[in-house]
């Protein structure tokens, strides 16, 4: 089965956002057996929705639209596909009462705007969608199905979810594809090729692997997928070559499937019961933030001290004015002493300290920018390590924050010889 | 002039990347004055590309073609184009040339492949590559303009920039296109929508305006298009109209442009002499990583005290144990403890400190999950809010971290009455 995507709205035409919809639905549709063939970004205009529409309805058994759903005059696309497929629009009762329901948590009372955000094409399915106010709608036409949804990512995450792909699996007999995804960190996809060829030469050709990764954290998911028919017989074939890659691989696999970097991590803490404090200078709260994207972190997680000037290094954390002096905020002696003051402040059994220079500015010829030392411990164990990254400033602290978590994960699991202090 | 971008190449249709290349290339010919109504991606058959090639002649002025010329075999863009074209490959001497050159740099010489990528197809003007050993190539075909350029984004922004933006400003003669950017936070599209309607109503038929919500962050970006001939015309009536927007929206404007408003805040606080510290419970790190996000903010930033433990909160912040017996750690006393803590402990002139319910638990009856409560201080004065947001944490940190900072904007701007301790 093949679907075109087709992505309305002028933000992406001249350049102000990326369209992210258009891959993360292209990656679940691939997942689900559906190729995707084609991507279209189109104006919000009447004749450009409608161009496309009638080529792809053409072209493929699929098409699913987002964007141009919203109460405003330029979203039209409702308005388009209601008179393509020559339908009425009318007042939806439980669009309505879903829209009255989101702003209920907020106390508020939806105005007259949303009785015509709630109207909907009679005679298209409507899909209720309890992450925004604008409902979804699947339309079928020609042997073909159109289904159009808001552009919202988070509101086309849910529609997708929980309306379309469930819809989809029980319209169509799709072959069987089950994925199995690694989640590795420590080298970049063509180091990871390298390692891998000889697994990937043997690979029988119903398995596919694919390799995403991810530039800006340095994560790359590895993702085995195997086709057929028979889920029974898929399972254990898929299980047979994911068992091959531990051995391969070793410490570079830091979870599978969803785990990131900062759940393993509060499992790994939750486990040994120890608490968790963090020292933060480059990374500028970017290390707190993934810890404590984590529900029921509490548990474990005490407290950051973003540690940006010197005065706080030395005030809270104890860092010696000799230390700064002599060896400068960013070097290793600094970071040892912001985790141990970390302990000892927060009364924590783990400490991740950072201290480096981000960039754009702030380099000199003997520490460059991106020259980054990080000091992670265990009770009294401790571990430093020095990072040479790019000039990218976001992309130092994401990196920076993906190798902090990542040392702190691999220290734990005595993957790491502590250093002498 | 219109243009359609046509992106070629598998890893977009299965969701491996992010089409990054269309938006930066859209938003480079936008301000050129070349419109795109289309951006196209396709999977790297032969029977695709042609197909695309061919509607898009028939619609555009000119169409850029990204990806597909690598040297191996599933790279087959040149090859369809010379077809397309009825030209003949012929070995192309500049071309080899500048790839020996670039395997010069690392000390090696290409091989046989190289030579085959280096042909070019008779008739076209080739477009020299010194950022990739691929080619770009320049086809006028029927009064059309097509350019072929490979797909890595460092290779599309040097082709852009020194070999087709140029010939294209040479060639012709464009309509011209300004934008202007609004950034605003404190209401969502549909009430600024309200706001605008007398606005909106007024707007002359070549000035365009539109809404672009972040709705995990709300904020929402209004932008103003002003489309026709001349620039200085264009520009005087655009200002005309942006003008008209203070006094309608007030202080829900916090920046212009490119503005942030962790940006926009930086200037105000260097402007004052100020110095500024968080203490941050639910957000978790998210208002020092937004503020540290912001180059040379180490000037006026001074560090965040992340207080998840109640601990923390009494031993570093010095919030009382009465306070937090007495009200809770959400709680107006407990969030005026902690910017007060924040501030002695920093010795700062500002503080922001937050402490609320994330979700996805933790939440009561009388405190429900998203009961969060943000404490500005400047100097001696100090403003409390009380928000009640949704139940997704991710959204929830988001949020608070957007009216947190603006909550501090607007109290410097003197636009919140200050409360009694």
């Amino acid at each position: 089965m093949k679907g075109t995507i087709i992505n309305i709205g002028d933000e992406i035409l001249i350049g102000q956002i990326v369209n992210t919809n258009a891959s993360w639905m292209a990656e679940e549709l691939n997942k689900s057996g559906i190729a995707v063939d084609r991507v279209e970004t189109i104006s919000d205009t009447r004749e450009a929705i409608i161009e496309s529409l009638a080529l792809a309805i053409e072209r493929s058994k699929l098409i699913l639209i987002t964007g141009g759903l919203g109460p405003t005059k330029d979203d039209i696309t409702k308005q388009a596909l209601a008179d393509y497929f020559g339908m009425e629009l009318k007042f939806h009762e439980p669009s309505f009462s879903n829209i009255q329901q989101l702003f209920a948590q907020y106390g508020r009372v939806p105005d007259d705007r949303y009785r015509t955000q709630a109207e909907m094409p009679e005679g298209a399915k409507v899909l209720i969608n309890k992450a925004g106010t604008a409902s979804g709608m699947w339309f079928e036409h020609e042997g073909k199905i159109i289904v159009s949804m808001p552009g919202v990512p988070r509101e086309v995450k849910y529609l997708m979810e929980y309306e379309i792909l469930p819809k989809l699996k029980m319209q169509f007999e799709f072959p069987t594809i089950m994925h199995y995804t690694l989640n590795i960190t420590g080298k970049g996809e063509t180091d990871l090729a390298d390692l891998l060829e000889g697994f990937e030469e043997k690979l029988p050709s119903n398995i596919k692997l694919a390799y995403l990764p991810n530039t800006m954290t340095g994560i790359v998911r590895l993702r085995l997928s195997a086709y057929g028919e028979d889920a029974i017989v898929l399972e254990t074939q898929l299980d047979h070559y994911v068992r091959k890659l531990p051995p391969i691989l070793g410490s570079l696999i830091f979870g599978e499937q969803k785990d990131t970097l900062e759940s393993v991590i509060g499992k790994m803490l939750l486990k040994r019961n120890y608490t968790l404090g963090t020292a933060e200078s480059c990374t500028g709260g970017n290390i707190a933030h993934k810890i404590t994207s984590v529900a029921g972190c509490s548990t474990y997680y005490e407290s950051s001290i973003i540690a940006y000037s010197n005065t706080v290094k030395r005030n809270l954390l104890g860092v010696q004015e000799a230390t700064l002096e002599e060896h400068g905020a960013v070097s290793e002696q600094t970071v040892i002493e912001m985790a141990r003051g970390t302990q000892k402040l927060l009364n924590v059994n783990c400490a991740i300290a950072v201290s480096g220079i981000a960039g754009p500015t702030g380099g000199s010829t003997e520490k460059p920018i991106g020259t980054i030392w990080i000091a992670v411990t265990e009770n009294e164990k401790i571990y430093t390590e020095k990072l040479q990254l790019g000039k990218d400033r976001i992309q130092n602290i994401e990196r920076t924050t993906t190798i902090a978590l990542n040392l702190l994960r691999r220290f734990l699991l005595d993957d790491l010889s502590e250093v002498s202090e």
